[in-house]
């Protein structure tokens, strides 16, 4: 018998973190609520990264998701962005853990793939297709769109191992 | 009136976060302690951050702290491997901010410096020159050498504005 899964996608940024939270029964998907925790860019970075502790802290006690998805992305840029990407993502997959919750991770290929049907879709498409898929769908930003995508690819992918990077033994 | 300050110097890494513990009067240092929190690299990628939040998270309930500082590092090899120190640091950065300590950070450069007396200093020069400057120093590793030059670092300069870096209004 099927029961109902309450996912919670997110999309990590030091000035942006996108969440997304669907509710999953077999294929069906349900929209339940998505936005954005921002960091006040003229603040320390500890303080920010404060900010985006106790803004995700507050959305995953106040949803009850079962399990979380983070994007795994990087950033080719410069040494500097990814930095600062890493210590925002830090942060996304400490909450939900620190919670007790399984954090899954995708590469944004397989998130693309999973939502548009190719690895190579723009951000428009992505936003169409949770559309299509969760007509109810709110968002405020393309990081919660991408968030509602990390999270409907969790969706389909959480059964298969395979679908997870296999962070571990990777120090 | 002067009165003793309690730094705690952190060096983060995924797989060992050194950290250093010293009280600072005026110039005179004194050694408080010193170690090494490790997370276990067969465990997914948001377990491992978990320990360390909870290891740095004892060290600070314990050992009340007035001040932290963490190094600035870059990582030159990879995007990936940035990313990793990026997570890690995030955990630093954020445990004692939690507990409501401002957090300073240091360029490598400017710890040498500090310490050795030079910006291009061996980690042999660094271990030696702890020592003297706090003969009954103790550590396990080079990171938690690494975490007292760190704490060192701050008690030389945490009056001076300039020496900590500016993160704020960088995104």
């Amino acid at each position: 018998m099927m029961h109902p899964i309450r996912i919670l996608g997110i999309d990590p940024g030091l000035r942006r973190t996108g969440w997304g939270l669907i509710e999953a029964l077999g294929n069906r998907l349900t929209f339940l609520g998505a936005g954005t925790v921002t960091s006040d860019d003229k603040r320390g970075l500890a303080e920010r990264l404060v900010q985006l502790h106790d803004g995700l802290s507050a959305i995953v006690a106040r949803e009850e998701p079962a399990e979380a998805a983070v994007e795994h992305t990087f950033v080719n840029k410069d040494a500097g962005a990814t930095l600062k990407l890493g210590q925002a993502r830090g942060i996304a997959l400490l909450v939900p853990a620190l919670a007790g919750l399984p954090v899954a991770e995708y590469a944004p290929n397989l998130v693309k793939k999973t939502v548009v049907g190719t690895g190579h879709a723009e951000k428009e498409q992505i936003r169409a297709m949770v559309k299509i898929l969760m007509p109810r769908a709110r968002f405020d930003t393309d990081d919660a769109a991408d968030a509602l995508a990390i999270a409907i690819c969790h969706a389909h992918h959480r059964g298969s191992a395979q679908a997870r990077l296999a962070e571990a033994g990777a120090a």
